[in-house]
């Protein structure tokens, strides 16, 4: 008997490795988390009527707000006005409005009151005017320094665990995971492949206008002054179309610019999964929906149930909230 | 000693079958041939100094001329010409111009006096107005009929045999093969994951105005008039700035349209390689270079080789020209 024994033990302890190694170790044990696994237990089984192919494992993710932290401001917005209060320390007379005036003093309340046109001026002056390669050493040098000012942490520790677990384990069950943002496309690609495992060519985003240029004898691109694409609400299907050219399984967003995203996503043949993040966590982060003057969400959580689509509550749902909390 | 012979005829036999497994079969034995081995062998060989990670192995392709087939005129435009046939052929009213009227009856010179605005109308017609998913059963469905003017060919019959197979070797060798035309996405889209092995994600390329918009109640992509993005001379390289977010290893092309992102690829540090198809096979397919009307191929000619540029001599180098030919 003793074989067959040691074999009934083998298969005993390679079960509760398997049951140990969790995939989501950051969820709670909510219906949240169950429904995801099952969703993607299902489109991977080949025996499942749901099965999806790997190649049509698609899945995209707002990042803003969904994959970290967005408040009280976007943080590439806090880079723009850390950046011009650097440039105006070389050389204040670049300080030539009231919209940079008020980003050289950090006085964010006089930068939103001149609306969008400020907002557009100082992401021009702070993003223009250099090579690709200039501004991205910029960035990775912001990010290695700056601190949130409420949390205290780096902002690239403010990622959320439980969502790069997520990407993870998607990546595990053979999904392509796509990041599709409204934040720009240089600036995330600096911190995207080392905070969430996701590569340069699945960063999909806004970007300004480039030009091909001869700089110093090599040729280079340049990043220049002018919105060239906002990835954000209809335009977010529209790029996921160009870019990618299929309509994703799975599609993530915490605000209602990732509406038309998750609508698209699900209004999709076959099994398709729409997940929002709602932000009910006052203690660990911030709670805000549809009143939030940053990542808005109402018409997700009106109409977002009625089509099936996940609502994640990040209090209940999320064992722990940021990567640099753990 | 049996033991050790046998395993000297298998190293043999191992060996043997290496040499049989020749990745580049319609390629002739002439430098070119050796130059793109010598090329992957080192870039791929880890105890080089030019040994390349593989998730730095990006190698992008025109498609035009150097994938497929361009003449008499571009492929593309053969469909929207084919296009207006049938749509004036259901309803007579639609041949509002000069433009439209010369596509209706098939004459390309009638076309090409029109000049720009003239074809730019033609593509507009036969490109916009419905959805993307209309739009690519309608090329899927030409595709499947239509037959090139003088080889008798399916279009997707007439992709270049030796390009098909450095694509396949480059892919075995942890490469990611991209497109990079100046065709529409959504048109190559039809037929490049077929014919190339390249999924949608990794066909960059011209594409129109699209609209987000419900249709039947249902959430889809229109495709509008208007030009959104050409995807030619300087705006290759932006396209593969924003959207690969890498520079390419190798870069492949055949006219001057591919010149700047061939020499964007090239100035890059490290081993690069850049390479120019050249139409030099008037018995096969059609000798053509500076004097085209298509595929104008001067300044490559000129001044790639002294940029260490492989210029490929189709008549030379190539043992079959199309896929359909073998």
């Amino acid at each position: 008997m003793k074989p067959l024994m040691t074999l009934t033990a083998t298969v005993v302890f390679a079960s509760a490795g398997l049951v140990l190694a969790d995939p989501l170790p950051s969820w709670s044990d909510t219906a949240a988390r169950e429904r995801i696994i099952a969703f993607v237990d299902s489109v991977t089984d080949a025996t499942s009527d749901d099965y999806v192919t790997p190649s049509d494992r698609i899945a995209v993710f707002d990042n803003d707000g969904t994959l970290w932290g967005e408040q009280p401001v976007y943080f590439q917005l806090i880079y723009a006005v850390d950046e011009v209060k650097k440039m105006a320390a070389n050389d204040p007379s670049i300080l030539t409005s009231d919209a940079l005036k008020a980003a050289a003093a950090g006085d964010y309340a006089a930068l939103a009151a001149g609306g969008e046109e400020a907002i557009l001026e100082v992401i021009n002056v702070s993003h223009s005017g250099r090579s690709v390669a200039d501004f991205q050493a910029s960035v990775a040098e912001w990010l290695a320094t700056a601190k949130h000012p409420t949390t205290g942490l780096g902002y690239d520790q403010m990622t959320y665990q439980p969502m790069v677990e997520l990407l993870s384990y998607l990546r595990d069950e053979d999904f392509k995971t796509y990041i599709v943002s409204g934040g720009g496309i240089h600036f995330m690609r600096v911190f995207t492949e080392q905070a969430y495992g996701i590569p340069n060519q699945q960063v999909i985003g806004s970007y300004g206008n480039s030009a091909f240029e001869m700089v110093d004898g090599a040729p280079t691109i340049m990043k220049e002054a002018g919105i060239g694409f906002v990835d954000d609400k209809e335009g977010k299907p529209i790029n996921i179309d160009r870019i990618i050219g299929k309509r994703p399984v799975i599609a993530a967003g915490n605000s209602d610019g990732d509406f038309a995203m998750i609508e698209w996503t699900t209004a999709g043949e076959g099994p398709r999964l729409g997940l929002i993040v709602h932000h009910t966590d006052a203690e660990r982060e911030v709670a805000y929906d549809c009143d939030s003057h940053i990542g808005r969400l109402c018409d997700g959580l009106e109409k977002g149930p009625d089509m099936g689509w996940l609502i994640v509550d990040m209090a209940q749902d999320w064992s722990t909230v940021y990567t640099g909390d753990r």
